[in-house]
């Protein structure tokens, strides 16, 4: 690769979470046929897997542990179980379907300090790795950086897997990023020093090219990043390598 | 769902018609294998039914048909047969194919009103559902309130199925559509009026997802949307059941 | 068809070319049942064709093929082996793996006119259909349209089969490409002028809608274009016959 450092399956950091709007299970195992070792993490986004017929969920999370690609419902799905007070329903029901993840947040509800650390405790010992994003979906409610900051240090310290920024499927007026899409690089900075030099353990949800390409310049190829769609999984690895001109141009 | 009262197919209102602008038949079978409850109409959009072979097209037909799909070819090949005088050639050979509707539209051309209403009986006896459209492709040809208005009011005496608000693929600078793709509602407004209490009459084309929760939010979970791209589908039947941050905070 | 004279495969101008990002084998497959009369050339675009497993990427060559399809790996892909003085390994690798053609370009790095010639003559005298690409991938090293004309006429007369004006994946602030996607119309008549009667000899990648419109309403149905999108192929090809409204209404 023209870019050098790519880190391989399975992989620590540099991980690749795709972003699954309802691709049925034969497209799901061809794409895998091509991208399989490109993808970590695969979301069923929004409420989509609560749509799907049961036997089709299975089929397609199956598919994905073939290919060692961890699996969670969007974190939608989440919000709404704990707005019923059905935190733990939720955690087996996920766990009696296969899924190997899920993802604690509060994008558009509010959850107390205390049953957020909680939900990752139970998550954990209930042998899911443990995602958390930080981050909310409507402009108005958004966070202070010191809020960012003592829930991320929160999140981690209570044991969570990864920590996910907010960035929805538009990529666009949400947490780092402005309305044109472009990211706020001096909250980035200060969502880097919460973490110190642990910043594999930050996940960004990164839906546009652009996006992508700013935080490998700043972070390097194997930055964690996610919300990918499906037909741009190959492109992105292929930035990450300096197989496209955007980075081959400063290999 | 945190959202009540969304109904489920068969169902009258609350339709969603998908525009497939050519996917294979394999990739057809495989999502409806998911999304095949959230589709009530696949149109086959623009002239693209007209490319296929006639093997791969009966294929797919009989495919949406066996998940009680109803599906059309896209209103330009009614517009080409009528500029040509052959409707009734359009007609017999729609039926042969196995369509189960048409879509009477004048978005590029002009049609008589009295043509129009004869049209729409020929085709309800050849037991097709009829779909016709209101409003011009051409933002130059731009129809006024009054004209949409006398055509929505012509198209239910003469016995039309649905009427279809025209908003392109790009649902931009079109119908109801400001150019940003932001909905005109007085439009929307003079456009309800028109149809009283008989508002699952119309369908309104809304490809963007910005349209679509506008739309949902003003006229609720079941309101009849289309130009729906194909991969899309769960991700609006999720905002129709507030199982997305948008309608779940609502809910 | 409305919009008379569209040739038909195998063809000499018409030309599409269509973007692969990485489609599966079995969706390849399956497009191709749909459209692969409408498919001249397919491109493995950015690097992305290196990181398949061989065995699938043979696979996708030899359906293509099965269609009359042409196949190439992006530029990107000879820049690197360029960088790496391996053209050589490459071209030989192309023709191991089922390739039959190749591009020639310098979108992201330099090559003398001298390498570029003696490349387009081995990689002919190899078999392969060569295209060369000319435009630079980055706004700041935009060619004078005094080097686009010259470096033009250097490949027609070094031998290259088609002539690639660069419009990359975006369609946006590149070559003839303003910022918001429209067409600097003074430009292509520049281009045009150095190719005189020999028009056919140009392929304009042109990934945007309007773009596409544009080129066909300028230069006609039978105009050569690129990076066509998977599922815009017969979206495209209704736009070439007129059976669609934007040009059945000038049809």
């Amino acid at each position: 690769d023209p870019l050098k450092g790519r880190v391989n399956k399975p992989r620590n950091k540099g991980l690749t979470m795709v972003l699954d709007k309802g691709v049925g299970p034969g497209e799901l195992r061809d794409i895998l046929k091509i991208a399989g070792d490109y993808i970590d993490i695969l979301k069923f986004t929004f409420g989509t897997s609560l749509l799907y017929p049961d036997k089709v969920l299975c089929d397609k999370i199956k598919i994905a542990l073939e290919y060692n690609i961890d699996v969670y419902p969007g974190g939608t799905l989440f919000e709404v179980a704990l707005d019923q007070s059905k935190i733990n329903d939720f955690l087996f029901r996920a766990k009696q379907l296969g899924f190997t993840a899920v993802e604690i947040s509060n994008g558009t509800i509010d959850i107390s300090p205390k049953l957020r650390r909680e939900t990752i405790y139970k998550a954990n010992s209930l042998g899911f790795k443990v995602f958390t994003e930080v981050g909310k979906k409507d402009k108005a409610d958004a966070l202070t950086v010191e809020e960012m900051q003592d829930q991320i240090k929160d999140d981690i310290s209570a044991g969570a897997y990864r920590i996910i920024i907010e960035g929805r499927e538009s990529g666009r007026g949400v947490s780092i990023y402005h309305e044109d899409g472009s990211i706020d690089m001096g909250m980035v900075d200060d969502i880097l020093v919460t973490v110190g030099s642990n910043r594999d353990v930050l996940l960004w949800e990164a839906p546009l090219k652009k996006q992508q390409l700013s935080l490998i310049r700043k972070l390097g190829s194997n930055v964690n990043l996610g919300n990918i769609a499906v037909d741009e999984i190959l492109a992105l690895e292929t930035l990450r390598r300096g197989l496209r001109g955007d980075t081959f141009k400063f290999s």
